[in-house]
């Protein structure tokens, strides 16, 4: 089987942790110690957020008495991808001996004309006053919204389109490589009006950049990792249930919150209905349960599978939940 | 032909210009279309150094009041990795239309008992004053050494064994590729007790390690790229010439400065000793002319070449010398 995992960046640095270089590697160690099995015995490809990492270079950056002014977000994402990226590297060499990997620098070409950019809408960076927010919206350009009583950058999430490196990811997964790539979304780029490659200031979402790779690299399982056990349905009601199983059109149906649960389901929901595979959003700790349908939530296009290589046991429809245990 | 380049961290950061991003990316677009023409006939793998960057984050690790410590070494060259690796395959994306460019993260593994580590040299990050020079000794254990009238904490710098991901790079050229590999002379790591890779606070000079990876991957040709036109003899003196060819003997036995020249020399000398093909050193502008003998220092092992392939020119022995032009 050829499997994606999307790993979220809190996984690596949690909120109210120093974001000091040793306990992220270590964090990274432990997760790729939970995933380990699977890259044993399947073509494995990982991807990674990294919302808090960028967030920690942003405002070095923007600190730095020595800069005319702060990287732009293309370069502090590469540079994310390039730390994340060795640690995930090393970490799947020591965990899997005789294995060899693969750690890229990727770009995630999105449309010029996305509306994102004319709405932008995910923060960046640290809080300013008002005063200075006026200042930096001016002589930078950078579009400034109130968060609380501060304010501060906020920049377009423009949707993932391709994978510009995916040939490469290819190559490197028929040679038999772990793949560590795609890292904060990949190193967002649009292309100009002589169609060269440039990048933007832009935040892509990492979920949805992982839909686009599994799809172009025809995976058969697409994994989004996070740090609940499943996708709750009737969340916070008295009804509140884990969903088991489920088909694309029951998720869309019910509808998950935008900032949180909502990019995820849609990411997975859109890997399933363009390629017919399965996808699955659950724990970290649970990877290896998660692949033999034995935790999470997983997706897959309806009906019953067969077939001597189908190792996923039968699908009742549309879904499928379990009770919450309660402590 | 399959070229090795190693190209000089301060042709993208010159002395005294502002570390910003924009410039720098734009000295890397200029250097790759400096290179373009090579990568367009050849198998082409590019190396550069990080010198300049990996201070600049340095600084601002240092600096940066919410950790605990400073990044070590490893990480923060990983991170010039991504950041200048990202630079280099977009612009060589944006020159070779029809191409398709690798930028991989890249350890380079050292000896853990090369005697480097026991007499630390390389002067890294910023300046400190004796006593808190003393302080951050007995804190963090780093060897401190006095750079003028301040301090400065310093790394050893030992010998490159071995480009832990050389079977990756090699798949990726026959697949095609053009690679960008070995940043920074790469991510310095060693095997410990238990035989797993480890990061190291080390600094790799990144010319042996393009000579390593040059004999590894079975390169034809080594291409050192700095900021002078060729090898001077008799540097300083009357009869200072440049040395157009050369053996590695006739070089050997002049000697070159340690700081600057002798490791490029030392590093083309190798590689050409150990695998009989051809080395160059030389300016970025010439990178084209080098290639075909017409300029720059050429070493190749002695003799006359021959035919149909040898597109180079015949070599009298031992050395060949060219007037420098007086403005």
């Amino acid at each position: 089987m050829r499997i994606v995992i999307a790993l979220g960046g809190n996984a690596l640095l949690q909120r109210g942790e120093k974001p000091d270089a040793r306990p992220q590697q270590a964090n990274v160690d432990r997760a790729v110690k939970a995933l380990a099995p699977l890259a044993e015995h399947h073509e494995f490809v990982l991807t990674h957020g990294n919302g808090p990492q960028v967030g920690v270079f942003a405002l070095q950056s923007a600190n730095d008495p020595n800069l005319t002014e702060p990287y732009p977000f293309d370069t502090l994402g590469a540079m994310t991808q390039g730390m994340i990226g060795y640690w995930m590297l090393q970490s799947l060499q020591n965990h899997l001996p005789g294995r060899h990997v693969a750690s890229i620098v990727n770009q995630t070409l999105v449309l010029a004309g996305d509306p994102a950019f004319q709405n932008p809408t995910k923060f960046v960076g640290q809080v300013y006053g008002e005063d200075e927010a006026k200042k930096l919206a001016e002589e930078r350009g950078w579009a400034m919204k109130a968060d609380g009583q501060y304010f501060r950058r906020v920049v377009g999430s423009p949707k993932p389109q391709r994978i510009v490196e995916t040939r490469i990811i290819r190559t490197l997964i028929e040679a038999g490589a772990v793949v560590v790539c795609a890292g904060g979304g990949g190193i967002p780029v649009i292309r100009d009006e002589r169609g060269l490659r440039k990048g933007v200031e832009a935040v892509i979402d990492k979920d949805l950049t992982a839909s686009v790779l599994a799809e172009a690299i025809e995976a058969d399982f697409l994994m989004i990792l996070t740090d609940v056990p499943a996708v709750l349905d009737n969340y916070g009601t008295p009804e509140q249930v884990e969903i088991k199983r489920a088909t694309p059109a029951f998720m869309r149906q019910r509808g998950f919150a935008a900032g949180s649960m909502g990019p995820k389901v849609e990411a997975a929901c859109r890997f399933v209905e363009l390629t017919g595979e399965t996808a699955a959003i659950g724990r970290l700790e649970d990877a290896e349960k998660i692949l033999y349908g034995e935790a999470g939530t997983i997706i897959t296009p309806g009906g019953n599978y067969g077939g001597p290589d189908d190792i996923r046991p039968p699908l009742p429809e549309p879904v499928e939940t379990r009770r919450i245990r309660r402590a």
